[in-house]
Formats: C-alpha cells, sequence, structure tokens
C-alpha cells in the first residue's frame, strides 16, 4: 500500500474543498448574513490541512486498484467531515453527527435532511448546502483528475472507484481529457438550467442553488415545500433537466461528435425513458383522480417519477399520500435509480439490463442445457467480469440494506419508515415515504441509526466497494 | 418436447393424488362428518382422469432437463386444481379462486389461509387441509420416482426441478433408492413427532395434522390461535421438530452411515443453527419485557424464530405485537428460509452462504486484481454453474417480489401489509406483518392479488424455473 499517494492526494482533495469554500464566503459577503467569518474560518482550516498534506509530493507515483479505492472512500469521509463544520459551527444543526448526515447527504446527492425548517437558514449556508450536491454530483476526484497533474494509471482507478455504473468508458484515450470533457458537459447543462430557471422569474441565488441540486440530482431545495410553491414553467423545465442529468454523459459527447445514432440506440437510454413513461402513465391514471386537470396530474406524476429515478428527491406534492400502487411504483424506481455514467444514484438501469437479460439467458439454459449465448448490450457482448462484479454488487447490496434495516429498527419505527428510509438514503433519493416522507424529515432517528443511514448514503454513491475494499483487512496486509 | 411422456406422468401425478384423497374419506368415516361422499367423488374424479392420462405408457421413454421442469410445473398446477375441489365442493370456501389459494398454500407449505375461522371445519376437511403439506413437503414427484419405473435419466431432472436448494446430492447412485431414502426418512421423523405429541396428551388425529404441517413445514393448524392455547411441552416439541424439519435430509442419511463427523462439519447446519440462535437471543433480550419469566420469553422466542426461518408459520403469539427490532429480525428470516434439500422455503441458508463467500471473494479480488481463488463450500469447490444459478436465481427471484408486490398494491392496502405478504407467500412461510399478520388471515385481497399471491407460492416452492421455464416461448420451439 503507498500511504504518501493516499495522503498527498487527499491533501488535494481538501485544498478543492477550500476553494469551494470560498463562494458561500462570497455569497455571505453579498448578502451580508452573518456567516461570513465562519466560511473563511472553515476554508482556511481546509487549505492549512490540505496544503501540509500535499505538500510533498509521493516518491512512488504508482497506483494500484486498491490504492484507488481507498483513496476515493477516504477522500469523500475526510470532505465530508470538513463540510460539515459551518453547519455545525453556525449552530444551524446544533449536534454534529447530524451535521455530518445533512452534509454525506449534499455530497453523495441524497438530498436527506434532518432540518424542519429550511428556511430559517442563512443564504450562505443553503448556497454551500446545495453546492456540495454540485460537487458531489460528478465526483471530486474526477475533477481532481481533470486539473492535477497525477500518473496515467492511478487515474484510471481513482476514476473507476468514483463513477457510477457497472462499467466506465473512457470518451478519449487519456482520462484527464474524459474527466476534462465531463466537466465540460456538466457545467454547460447546469448553466442552461441556470438561464431557464430565470426565464421563470427567479433570482440568480436561486436559479444556481435549484441548478445544483437538479444537476448532481441531489435534492436539497430553498423552501420547506421543497418545489411545490413555484410555477408550472419552473417545475417542468426542473423535470426535464432531472430526466437529462440522469442520461449517461458520454452520450451527450457522442452527440457533441455528430454520433446522433449510437446514442440513440443506447439500450440503457431506451430503458430509462421507457420506465419513466411507463411509471407516469401508470401514476397518472392512478392519480387522476387527486388532481383538478389531467394537466396537474401528468405535470406532478412526471415531476415525481423523474425526481425519484434520477434520485433527486425533489417533490411538488406530498406523495405520501398518493395510493399503494403509485406508492410502490416509487419505491421500485428508488431502487432502479438512474443511468450508469450519469450523476444519479440508485442501483442503476444499465446493471438491470443485464441482471434482466442474464435472466433470459438462465431460462433458455434452463431449457437448453447446451445453448451458449452470450449477453449483449448495444451489439457488444458483456464481459464475464462485469456480470460477475453485478451479480456480486446486487448480493452484497441486499446484505447492507438489510442490516441496515436492521440496526435503525431498533429506534422502533414502522416498517414502511425503516424500509424506505434506507432505500431512500442507499439510493441516494431523499425522501421516503410514511415518517420520512417528503413534508417530513430525518431528524427523528437516533445517533445510531443517523451514522447507520450516513454509512448507506456514502455506500450507494460510491457504489459500496471503495468502502468495502477500505474496511477489508485484506487490503492492509502486505 | 416430448408430450406423451409429460400427459403420462400427470396421470400418475393424479391417481397418487385420487388415493391420498381416500385418507381424509376413511377420516370422514370414522368422525361421521358430511364430508364422506365428497370425498369419495373427488377421489374418483382424479382416478379416473388420471388412469385416462396413464394407460398407454409413451413410446418414446427420454425425459429432458425441459421435459422435467414442465412435468413438475404443470404436476403442481394440476394436483392444486384438484385437489381445491373438496374445500370449494364442500361450500366452506365458497369462492374457487380462494379455494385455490388455500390449496396451492397446503402443497407450497406456505400456510396461509384465506379462511377466518378454521374451527368451523369438519374433521376431514381439516385432515385434507394438513395433509397437503405433508404431500408437498418432500414433493409429490420424488414420491413417484420412488415408487414408479421411470427411465433412468429422467427420475433425475424430476427430482431437480421439484427439489429445493441450488444443488441436488443424489445419496445413492440410484436416484430411485435415494427418493426411497428421503421418504423413509420423512416418514420415520413424522411417525416421531405424532409418538412425541401423543404423550403431550394429543387425540391421534391432532398428533397427526400437526405432525404433518410440521413436517411439511407448513403451518396450517387446527385453532384460530394456531399453536398458542397448546402446552409449553407441545410448543417445544414442535420448536425441535420444526428445526429438524429445516435441516438437509441428507445429513440424516449421513448419520444412518454413522459418519457423524461429515454430518455435523456441514457448513450450510453451522451457519443455520448459528442464524437460529443468534435471532433467538437478540429476540429474546428485545422482547424479555412482554413476558413474565425468561423461559416465556425465550420459548416464545425460539418459537417464532424456528416457525419462520423453517417457513413453517405456526405461531403461538402475535409477534406482530413485538417491537420493530424483532419484527424485521423475523422479516429477514423469511427471506433467508431454511437448509436446501430440507422441506422447508425461502431462499435457504446454502444460496445465502455462497453469496456471502462469492462478497467476500469479490472485495479481495478489487483489491487484489490477479488474486485466483475458488468459492468453496465444505472442501468443495463450487462450480461456476452453480454460482451463476445462484446470482441468476436472486435476480430473477427480486424481479418477481417487486412485479407481485406492486399488482397486489393496486389494492390499496398498506406497504408492510403488501411486503409481509409477498414475503410471505413467495418464501412459503404463512403470516405476514399488519393486515396479514399471525391473527389475520389472506382473505382481505381481490381475486387477482389472490391468483397474483397463488403464482408466488408455487414459484416459491418450485424454486421459479419450472414455472419460467414452462411459460418460455423457448421452451415450446422445436
Amino acid at each position: 500500500m503507498n500511504h504518501r499517494i493516499i495522503t498527498y492526494t487527499l491533501g488535494w482533495v481538501l485544498n478543492i474543498e477550500g476553494v469551494c469554500l470560498l463562494l458561500p464566503l462570497i455569497c455571505s459577503l453579498i448578502y451580508k448574513d452573518s456567516c461570513s467569518l465562519l466560511f473563511l474560518l472553515c476554508a482556511g482550516l481546509c487549505l492549512v490541512c490540505g496544503v501540509a498534506l500535499s505538500l510533498r509530493q509521493p516518491k512512488k507515483k504508482a497506483m494500484y486498484a486498491k490504492e484507488g479505492f481507498v483513496i476515493v472512500a477516504l477522500s469523500w469521509i475526510v470532505m465530508s467531515i470538513f463540510g460539515a463544520l459551518p453547519f455545525y459551527l453556525s449552530g444551524y444543526i446544533p449536534n454534529y453527527i447530524d451535521a455530518l448526515f445533512e452534509t454525506v447527504s449534499g455530497f453523495t446527492t441524497t438530498g436527506a435532511s434532518v432540518l424542519s425548517d429550511v428556511e430559517a437558514l442563512p443564504k450562505s449556508l443553503l448556497f454551500w448546502r446545495s453546492f456540495t450536491h454540485w460537487i458531489g454530483g460528478m465526483g471530486v476526484l474526477v475533477f481532481l483528475v481533470a486539473i492535477l497533474p497525477l500518473s496515467g494509471g492511478g487515474n484510471m482507478h481513482l476514476i473507476k472507484a468514483e463513477s457510477p455504473g457497472p462499467a466506465v468508458s473512457k470518451l478519449v484515450p487519456k482520462v484527464k481529457s474524459s474527466a476534462k470533457i465531463l466537466y465540460g458537459i456538466y457545467i454547460i447543462f447546469t448553466l442552461l438550467e441556470v438561464i431557464f430557471l430565470l426565464f421563470g422569474g427567479m433570482t440568480l441565488f436561486e436559479a444556481f442553488t435549484l441548478s445544483f441540486g437538479t444537476a448532481g440530482t441531489g435534492g436539497f431545495g430553498l423552501l420547506n415545500s421543497s418545489i411545490g410553491e413555484y410555477s408550472s414553467y419552473v417545475q417542468i423545465v426542473i423535470t426535464v433537466f432531472m430526466i437529462i442529468f440522469g442520461i449517461d454523459f458520454s452520450l451527450y459527447y457522442l452527440i457533441l461528435l455528430r454520433r446522433f445514432k449510437t446514442a440513440v440506440k443506447s439500450e440503457e437510454l431506451r430503458a430509462y425513458i421507457g420506465i419513466i413513461a411507463l411509471s407516469v402513465i401508470l401514476i397518472t391514471v392512478n392519480c387522476r383522480g387527486l388532481y383538478e386537470s389531467l394537466f396537474e396530474a401528468v405535470k406532478h406524476s412526471a415531476f415525481q417519477v423523474s425526481s425519484i429515478i434520477t434520485t433527486t428527491g425533489f417533490s411538488t406534492v406530498d406523495f405520501d399520500l398518493w395510493p399503494s400502487f403509485s406508492k410502490t411504483i416509487l419505491v421500485m424506481l428508488m431502487f432502479c435509480g438512474a443511468c450508469a455514467g450519469s450523476t444519479g444514484g440508485g442501483i442503476k438501469v444499465s446493471r438491470l439490463l443485464i441482471l434482466f437479460k442474464s435472466i433470459c439467458r438462465e431460462i433458455r439454459i434452463a431449457a437448453h442445457p447446451r445453448m451458449t449465448k452470450k449477453i449483449t448490450v448495444n451489439g457488444r457482448v458483456v464481459e464475464h467480469e462485469t456480470v460477475r462484479n453485478i451479480n456480486v454488487f446486487l448480493a452484497v447490496y441486499i446484505v447492507i440494506f438489510f442490516a441496515s434495516l436492521l440496526i435503525i429498527s431498533l429506534d422502533n419505527f414502522g416498517f414502511t419508515t425503516n424500509f424506505t428510509a434506507v432505500a431512500a438514503a442507499f439510493n441516494n433519493i431523499g425522501p421516503g415515504l410514511a415518517e420520512v416522507g417528503p413534508t417530513r424529515n430525518f431528524s427523528l432517528y437516533s445517533p445510531l441509526s443517523t451514522l447507520i443511514l450516513t454509512f448507506d448514503m456514502l455506500a450507494g454513491r460510491l457504489e459500496i466497494f471503495p468502502l468495502l475494499v477500505m474496511l477489508s483487512p485484506y487490503t492492509w496486509k502486505k
């Protein structure tokens, strides 16, 4: 294990976080709220620690898979520990464990909150809260790879460990350039949403914070009613952008290269759009009676479906009051999640696609044992390694899910509350049902449960393995 | 597809069912209840259809995997359709779909009921209801293989398709002899339980029906309170026998051969006993305050844990009133299930064991990509085929689970009710939580949901693939 490269990279992560903390500082100075000194202090602390760690370059630049996993896991933990300070030190979240939960919820783009009154927060804190979504959405290590002159081989391990989905596709041969392109697309779409929201009569502050929440598929809003009080125009704009940010970013790169046909033929994209369309239709029919017009029913159905499948977690209505059938669809979408290579969480459509194909294959094998047919996606054979990895991912996903459910059930809330709380945290959604429904929050849980749900959010965002590799004794054996 | 061998075997299944229906007829004659003519009619109907189908032997005796799957799936469906007639024609379950549910629940050893007042049933019907558990526990095709001179190769396909667990181990080289040994052990343990229950002061009728329910890990009882009103002695006897019937029967054969060490070293057995012990301790601590003495707490905890993990479904208390933590443990045990090669349902301990080992392996591979280490159970390498099959099983299990959950949610009951209803049906448990808790029943669901849950019970008992192979168009292609 190359310890020096780990601390060196962690140092750079803290440097970036320190710089990021200057943005809410500027926000605080503009709106003259009480948090300027606080953010200056936090940014300073990050930079001091960061510079101290990154001052000396490591002698050995070699970085293997295990270092990649460990760096990613530790980066996210360290980032969250420092990122929680503004919430804690400002006194708005007086318990540090709760502040950590809120920050991890931000970075992992979950959007689950312990705050019952979001509107009481000063603007700079709200800005930081939403900005964590934006940082976590594309990933801080992808950013680091884009800007830092790290060694070539190591870059790929970092990207692999941080990016969501069963297999990472390099857009261009150079990892560094791929990372730059990804961030480029990310910034362009975010600015595009800002512009659209400004047209809807929003202030620059509102447009930016909500765009951060959408782009990272996070879900932290500015109002206690989430997106419910905004105009239909704003709700539709956010619906569309949620769907956009849930699509594999490499498809946008294909479109930039004018390879439209290849992009449109993506099986994952088709499945993703298909699932959204089917869910919207079913929920609209099921909830038609609750809304005055068909337009309202479609609008709310489309918003909630897009919000849940992309794991954003915004809401325009209290979907906990919907009929069971619609709620069950939403719970299923929680697990489904968005496309691989997007900023969304969950199991990912591509994984489900491959699982579905392997089921069909197994049924054919059961009837015709001598059949040999490989699984293909987009015309390409899916490697055995990938299939095995997905299967194990599913198994470990279930283990962590039920272990978490068991521990938080010690707090003695109902099964629906606990089940959807874990589902919402683990899949990085935000709200669940019942006691953790869209009009409630996660403050009801004990510190132990809060820590478990915090772990789940991290495990969900990093797709479990980085954390497990970090915690496995085998990794640290010589 | 060899159609003739399918109809021929189905004929024999009906013949056996016809003979089985003579037992409740005898019961009816002894207790002089109103059902004698009814059972005579049903037995006659079965035998007429059975003999008609099995009169002409098929020319080609070849039977391949796909015929095995199709025969098993069709046998269970046909058996249930005829087996439901006594409930329906007697008028005690006036709706045929409900009667079918009750019968499938019996054969699949689920024990979920649509009856709100079991005690109103005549003794012969109660006998038939419990006897279906005993027939379904070890499986009717295993019985057929044991008694019928079928061709050698086909026998193995039938056993493989009907027996629970990821891989079937032949006890002795001849399949026919293996089947005989299995039924021998099954009969001996059932009689042993009958004797123990007679010592507890039960009547012969009570002892037999409850033993059928325990042996098949079924769960149909004679009283509305399940096992709650019986003495502690009876409750403890049933606890022990539930655990016994949840163990892989091939281990008992090893013990008969005096290979004690090999039997005791079984990793699955150790995991099974370990899970039971841990669950009993956790629930006892969690529920201690609800019971007068530690003995009572341990007794009820052990009974409920054994009942759920073996998927029997008897109850001595209304565990729906237990704290969340204990209920969550029970829900997890529902999915866990008993050992492969037992009469229990669920995912099976051996599958979970292999999944757990493949997770550990994958974490090590993630850190050390060049590692090559195979998964072993009981010192033997688990074949790649088996691991793949388990993974696909898990995937298809989840798909069917959520699809069922979605459809039954149309009835608009709560999430806990629906989730545990599907869990209880699919894993062949019996009771769930909330509206389908141990003091309630399944009569609240609409005909559509009842059919879905009926399908789930069959899919759970046959471990999904026989039904899917039967329904797959590839199977029927020439």
